[in-house]
């Protein structure tokens, strides 16, 4: 008998939370460098026994001036919040544009090590051209060229987290027998963009592999969520979009013969929480007379890909003037997710300001209308869960998880305590075999130089 | 006043420790993915009031059919580490021919902000030639381009470190005002092997920027370690030659304006302890018996470049056929050092396997012993102190710490207790200020882009 399905969630952790001003509030302004910070909100997600914590991740340096933005590397700052945790998992972002697989599939497994089983790596392809200008490229490789390599860059990682089998590791202090060299497999990888011959300097994961999770909004990402992911973060702004995205999403990963309920679909949102509606809306309010409307605007209009000036305040968006194709330097799924709330809901470009722009729904609300909410899509099959945003950590996360969380419980939809110790059991996964433990998979040549 | 020159002692965590066999003595053999070991290591070296321990690495695998080798990546281990102890400095190593310096600068950097001041960046050029089939090259690249590359690699990561100044992050809630753009700098790198333009997208880290360690022997290794480095790790086997490259190395810094004491000296060494000398040669003959000695001459011709058939067990190296000019695939500081021990005290090939080699000095003796040899290196200027190297962890780190450090502070040359809290304060090492602090120093253009 199957278990009955259960609502996943988890905190996304952007600078010091969704809402730019959110920072002018906190007592300690400086906290994206303080792990003092990081350990409040990891113990307070784990309080309320959400799946994991979400670390976004850059690679250049942006909006500075205004606002705290990512900084301390992801697999480095998730392994001191291991230590600190015992059952919440750990997602961390890295990109396959500016990483090599080797390195890359080594850190996320050795954190799985160090963490017992609860790390995942959300594999972005960053279109960020600040970016490609910190390793020495003159741009952003193009789309199509981005997810060429990262779908060659996912089969690299995923080969290596499978080259040492379960049982490889001998230690066999009477014979002197450390690995069994039969069981630990080169990968042999020969590509267009990499050439690995493996295997990894490290015996396999808690997890068997660490979990893999997905968030480009494009086809092409997409398309590599169904063939590889274990969960897609995603950007859905209205019910029946999301349910039409979920449908679609488990169709092809059914048609990729895997299991429908082995793709989790988690799409953003970002509840601003308040005791009444009231409050809640004060909460927005104050923090929103903390912005400059001027750097918010400019913002906004670089993320669509336009000036400043095509902006009016009371306007709808130069729809026009928006490019919907798949231009590099922007994020697609940000522009497609944007343009469709404001066509849906009539919007101007105050109210979209007034949402705080980062692509994620927003509910300014009660903790029963946000519960309300999370249970209708979560039954409508429109989402397995969600990546929660907060307002401003760690404050906005405890008003979830202390008035939220138990509502969740008491519909019967969200676990009461953890009952598994990895990511993969909390997500309700299998742990995989390793594609070297069957006789039946191909057949890879051992190099005598690399496993004596 | 200057402060009396005071010893600097790191541990040195290869594997399980240093002897090929000590890990059949272990009661968890399976140590080296287990966190518990590691803490076990770092906590004893803490007790011991020791400078640092010290992470060797690789990127591939080898040798794990008889024993254990260097498995979790070093800066996330090390973050774990600073989790569990205070005080003791956390050297990792990592390689400037497989990484790039963005990531690798933003790594050690975040370890430096989550261990409050404590990292250091062992940084090497790897011969591996299974290393580069792990990354997409078809061999490695000959030590000239190495280290041409390593030049330019520790360059760019350094001023990295160097891009934010030290009060750059403002955090003012009052104004709405993060970090200050006009002290944060884009570095403009533009060189043969690498275009940067940063900044790093972190704040300047509590040492101001991670300690700069350098372990290569060759000329281009000592040159770079004049330069640049703030600690060398060498492998010296003899008073006199220490004492040579002591004097050599520290004029070198001197004649590229530095001052002697900001670059210490720090051979490795191999103590095996018993409470008398008879206790010592017995616990290395109990280890000794469980090695496999073909694998080991095996290992040890593979090490000097030739075949095994061409080593005979009571008869000297053969000389003529171990070529110690730049051979790319070999550690040419292993061989040097290897060839110069084995004329100057005659020894056969059984008598280097005895000491399984390691390219470093091993003493098998009492505390007293090992403290008076300390003592002499130290004070005739052959060393400012030592990676000590255990047979077997934590039992030979253990035995150090409980009877060698008692007897090098009643000497009066090693502390009895750590008077700072960074790695730099452990080692007498100033702060450096950021470079692009100086009004004096070159101007550097801002890019809008990157700093709006």
């Amino acid at each position: 008998m199957r278990a009955p399905r259960t609502l996943h969630l988890n905190t996304n952790i952007t600078g010091t939370g969704r809402h730019p001003a959110g920072w002018r509030t906190l007592d300690n302004a400086k906290s994206i460098i303080d792990l003092q910070f990081f350990t409040a909100i990891a113990q307070t997600a784990e309080r309320g026994k959400l799946d994991a914590v979400f670390l976004s991740d850059a690679v250049a340096l942006a909006g500075h001036a205004h606002g705290p933005a990512q900084s301390l590397e992801p697999t480095v700052l998730l392994t001191a919040l291991a230590g600190v945790t015992r059952h919440v998992g750990l997602i961390g972002t890295a990109s396959t544009t500016f990483n090599d697989p080797y390195n890359l599939a080594r850190c996320f497994a050795s954190v799985d090590h160090l963490s017992a089983g609860r790390v995942a790596w959300n594999a972005v392809t960053t279109y960020d051209p600040n970016a490609a200008a910190n390793f020495s490229m003159s741009g952003a490789p193009d789309k199509a060229a981005r997810y060429a390599r990262a779908e060659e860059f996912v089969d690299v990682v995923l080969k290596l987290w499978d080259s040492w089998e379960d049982d490889a590791l001998i230690a066999d202090r009477a014979s002197g027998r450390y690995a069994d060299p039969a069981r630990v497999h080169a990968i042999e990888h020969a590509g267009h963009h990499f050439q690995v011959r493996g295997p990894l300097n490290l015996p396999r994961s808690p997890q068997g592999r660490p979990v893999l999770v997905q968030a480009g909004g494009s086809e092409a990402g997409v398309a590599l969520a169904a063939r590889h992911a274990d969960a897609v973060f995603t950007a859905q702004t209205t019910f029946e979009g999301a349910q039409e995205f979920y449908g679609d999403i488990k169709a092809r990963a059914v048609a990729q013969g895997r299991h429908a309920d082995h793709l989790l679909v988690l799409p953003g949102l970002y509840p601003v929480i308040g005791g009444t509606l009231a409050e809640a809306r004060q909460r927005k309010a104050d923090m929103d007379a903390l912005l400059d409307r001027r750097t918010e605007l400019a913002k906004f209009a670089r993320a669509l890909g336009i000036d400043a000036d095509d902006l009016q305040l009371d306007a709808p968006l130069p729809y026009a003037l928006i490019d919907k194709g798949n231009r590099a330097d922007v994020s697609n799924g940000f522009i497609r997710t944007t343009v469709l709330l404001a066509r849906s809901d009539n919007l101007t470009v105050r109210d979209l300001l007034d949402r705080n722009p980062g692509a994620h729904r927003m509910i300014v609300g009660t903790p029963e209308t946000i519960a309300d909410d999370i249970e209708r899509w979560f039954t409508g099959r429109a989402a397995d869960g969600f990546n929660l945003n907060a307002d401003v950590f760690p404050s906005g996360l405890a008003a979830f998880v202390d008035h939220v969380v138990p509502l969740l419980q008491r519909k019967g939809i969200f676990r009461r305590d953890y009952e598994g110790t990895t990511l993969r059991e909390h997500y309700g996964l299998a742990r995989p075999a390793s594609r070297y433990a069957d006789p039946d998979a191909r057949l890879v040549e051992h190099t005598p130089g690399a496993l004596s």
